[in-house]
């Protein structure tokens, strides 16, 4: 059965739904005998029916009265009824998946909407990126709301993106029907030292009467409070129960995170269930979750059993995931309750611990049952130019990453970057190498290994490159189009020859990520929606990069999803030290620094 | 002191409260170590001090870094620190003075921002009364937000008011700055049967996404439901337990109303003492107050107190008239909380239980001290049309108030408006009355007296006379322009000639109450606003009430504040009988009635 779009506005069927709550029009769907989680009352409220017209609610309690020749009856005795989950913050970029591809794997598991903010698709594409990757979500059973993109480029005289997004961009991008805000204003220096960029970008949200979303990973007390009275409203970087407990009471809006690389509700969630704060200002979100943990522990369902199993009240948990997202983003009329007139997206499940729906309706429909979907999604097709976002100059040659020396000697001492492993940080080491030829040569006793980023997006063939330490890595090579938040075309590896052919198969595959080693492709992700994202089903990707992680550990990486940590060391807004298209860069200081170390 | 507006939009001011923030700049005012009352984590925090400038909130914590030269400091030790009380319904004209008289006599008691429905001046003045009293409350340290009068008239065919308003008009005012809403929809019935009228003022007020506040004193499930499923949001009728845990339930914003007739409080705050529902969803409302209860009990402290003596928590009793109130109307980024950014609307306040403001604070600056103003509060002129409202045709005479008998006989049976003290319901009654000289007598042994409506607002004339039941006035007559809801000119007496001197004496006044006996005034209160509002201070209408108190008790009434039962017999959309300008009106039939039954 092929999905049909029934999301109307309220005030189109309002009558139609006091038709029927009144007894005089049939519901189209009547749930019955559930036991229905109340958001608003915070109760179990059992032998609840919930009748449904026109993709809404309209009425709840005992419905026979609603029940017509024509209407569907949905047996749900001995099942929770739990407004479809809504997660106020994530990246879909982040899954490897299409819009279409992710909605299928998250609405499985209960999440029936989602506020995600496009910005590495911003990074390569600018407005016409996002404007596709929202577009994708309006036609979906998933309700995609989009906050847009702040900080793009991340940095202004470090790296070269495909795209930047200007004050004018946010004010045109504001006006689209269902972007609710500004995606995470991670230059929070900015914002409190009066960025015209950011205020303006927050000023035009907040005139728009929208959201402005926060990111706020640092201690300063003083900085945290001048961005709250800048108008910047949640945070979902908290690590710490101090900090949680101090935003709270800041009244910030608290996205307490669990993603597949940050596992923060253990630590904040604590507020809950050793501060006992109010909760109604909280909500838990997922951030960056990969294909894995989709397959393995599910989406936002698996943040809220997350929750539960750490002591809070199913139902509290439920408020952080329903309600308390609708009324941040001033959406309490349709979405984040199951209570009249509002979008009839609805759970069934089994066991509140668990958190497994059995079945899950969107705009009364349904569109899962037992982990399964039962209705076709539909097909979106991006465009030819944003399926071919290659754009490097030449084919690269085993030349092109043969660092040359200055110095004149037989080695030579280089800065490094040391990667951590499972943390964004990286760390500014040195390291005496092999001249050889005149050129720079790489140490696999030493764990150090040539690095390259090249410009992918304008075809200038610039090359930077540097070396890194951490990864293990003791033969072939690793090239990657997901490099935040630029996403050039980043290379590693031993040999020169591997790590041409690497930029060359990859280059030809229209971005992704690949591991090759003598010559050989040992695996590859393709990844063509602008180099970021697959154009393949969830199974699939999990299959590829399973494969992916496999070749890692083949050419010496035993590092945990080495991908990632990859991924992020052309990132130059988080210290110590990076590598970006136009060179290394000292993330302390903010500024390019050479490699060799001439004294 | 003459009071200065110092009220900034935060986009206009967040460089200011950030540069504060950060110990960059001085604030302009700073309240050292008070215990916060933070309603967002529902804690009490000590040893708190609050950094202001601009008329907004720059940081809370340890606040020495903010203290500049020309910072004024108050010293809260063995305060709490509460923010600024919203009372989230409620009419004006209630407490029969201007919006500048009642915001003196509010702010004090710590009420620092208002939802307005200005209904009454709606009904004499239509669009060009709300807009100024609308405009009176824009100039004045209280915060006054509009909801649009959604049902003027109440009925379409049994009355005639000064003006209508359709759905152009509504459509017109939510453009207004500050206009929030659409007021409390009364004609529930027409919402749920889909009158067009009321559809179109709710899809109006929805498309422009602000809120519709409801009015639904119905024991109806499915009408309440369908009223939801309309997008009504709110109630502030509700009397019972059952009724309240019902709404909340239904995700209903309730409000419950201690008013100076209803004390509603007691029984429907049990569903947070004894139900233990989520109060989040929850406001404390006043409705209507008259000005004794403002001088004797207070405004919307009085409702928290209330609360709090039933048994809330003081903090949730709190953030029933702060946070709760500013998210149902969309406006938490400005209003509820004493946080970074928001508006410093802060009460110091000794004793929790007892909620009586030393200090209160609006917009930075200090309003009032120790129960008194410490500004002079500008001054609002009404033009001189709205202060000349009375239009009757000509002077009354005694023989206007005669009613023939058609029947022919010595006595004659007659339908008698019966009212209930403490009540806003009337029964429906027969009396036998004496005929003379061919005119039907009322009977003081009875206690039925002589009423009468006199179109007012066209001149037209217009006369209709009934009789009505339980008032125990045995001489004199009393008259009002306070008439709901059209607000037409009311006389009731024993003496025709009484009658026609109280009508002439108040067509003179300009408007307002009066009791007169045997051809002489026996108490007055002008209401030369529009016949609704006195032009004088609170204290000046409370001795005036005083006296008309005992006005009433003179000619014989003994009924509990009986002006406001007098006031109610015009209001054809309760239950059971009334008097409206056209005649006698049955309001469950809704149709104009004889008065005599001729069989």
């Amino acid at each position: 059965m092929t999905y049909t779009p029934n999301r109307n506005k309220l005030t189109d069927v309002s009558r139609t739904l006091a038709k029927v709550a009144m007894g005089e029009a049939a519901a189209d769907l009547v749930i019955q005998n559930g036991t229905l989680v109340n958001v608003y009352s915070g109760e179990l409220l059992t032998h609840m029916d919930v009748a449904i017209a026109a993709g809404r609610i309209a009425y709840i309690g005992k419905a026979d009265h609603t029940i017509g020749a024509q209407t569907t009856l949905i047996d749900a005795a001995g099942k929770f009824l739990v407004p479809g989950l809504l997660d106020g913050h994530m990246h879909v970029e982040s899954t490897m998946l299409s819009v279409t591809e992710f909605a299928k794997a998250a609405i499985v598991k209960g999440t029936t909407g989602i506020f995600m903010d496009p910005h590495e698709i911003a990074n390569v594409f600018g407005s016409e990126g996002v404007r596709l990757m929202h577009d994708e979500g309006q036609q979906l059973p998933l309700k995609v709301f989009t906050t847009f993109p702040s900080c793009v480029p991340a940095t202004n005289d470090l790296e070269d993106g495909g795209a930047t997004l200007e004050v004018a961009d946010i004010q045109a991008g504001l006006q689209w029907d269902n972007v609710v805000g500004l995606g995470e204003v991670m230059n929070f220096p900015g914002v409190v030292y009066g960025d015209p960029k950011m205020c303006g970008e927050i000023e035009a949200t907040l005139l728009s009467g929208k959201t402005v979303t926060g990111h706020f990973p640092s201690d300063d007390d003083r900085m945290l409070q001048a961005y709250l009275a800048s108008g910047v409203t949640s945070d979902h970087e908290t690590v710490t129960r101090e900090q949680g407990l101090h935003k709270v009471r800041m009244g910030m809006h608290l996205m307490i995170r669990e993603g597949s690389a940050w596992h923060d509700v253990k630590e904040v969630i604590k507020i809950v269930t050793e501060d006992c704060v109010n909760t109604s200002n909280i909500s838990l979100v997922t951030d960056d979750v990969n294909p894995q943990t989709l397959v393995e522990k599910g989406h936002l369902n698996h943040v809220a059993r997350r929750a539960i199993e750490e002591g809070v009240d199913p139902v509290t948990a439920i408020q952080m995931v329903t309600i308390n997202v609708a009324r941040y983003f001033k959406l309490e009329h349709d979405l984040g309750s199951i209570s009249p007139g509002k979008c009839a997206d609805i759970l069934l499940i089994d066991d509140l611990q668990k958190m497994e729906p059995t079945t899950v309706i969107t705009d009364g429909q349904v569109i899962a049952e037992q982990g399964k979907l039962v209705v076709e999604f539909p097909v979106f097709t991006y465009p030819a130019h944003i399926r071919t976002s290659m754009n490097v100059k030449r084919e690269l040659t085993a030349d092109d990453f043969k660092l040359a020396s200055t110095a004149g000697r037989d080695t030579t001492k280089v800065n490094v970057i040391n990667v951590i492993e499972n943390s964004a940080r990286t760390e500014k080491m040195t390291a005496e190498l092999r001249v050889d030829a005149g050129h720079i040569q790489p140490d696999p006793a030493q764990d150090v290994v040539r690095l390259a980023c090249i410009e992918r997006h304008r075809g200038t063939g610039q090359i930077s490159l540097a070396f890194a330490h951490g990864f293990g890595v003791t033969s072939g090579a690793v090239a990657s189009t997901v490099a935040h938040d630029s996403h050039n075309l980043l290379v590693m590896g031993i040999d020169e020859a591997d790590m041409a052919f690497a930029a060359n198969e990859l280059v030809k595959l229209g971005g992704g990520m690949i591991v090759v080693e003598h010559g050989q492709v040992l695996a590859q992700v393709p990844m063509t929606i602008a180099g970021l994202m697959s154009e393949k089903s969830l199974p699939e990707v999990v299959a590829e990069v399973a494969q992916m992680d496999q070749a890692w550990k083949q050419i010496g990486c035993s590092l945990n999803a080495p991908y990632m940590t990859f991924s992020l060391i052309a990132l130059p807004v988080i210290p110590e030290i990076r590598i970006s298209n136009r060179g290394l860069v000292d993330v302390t200081e903010f500024t390019l620094i050479d490699v060799e170390i001439v004294s």
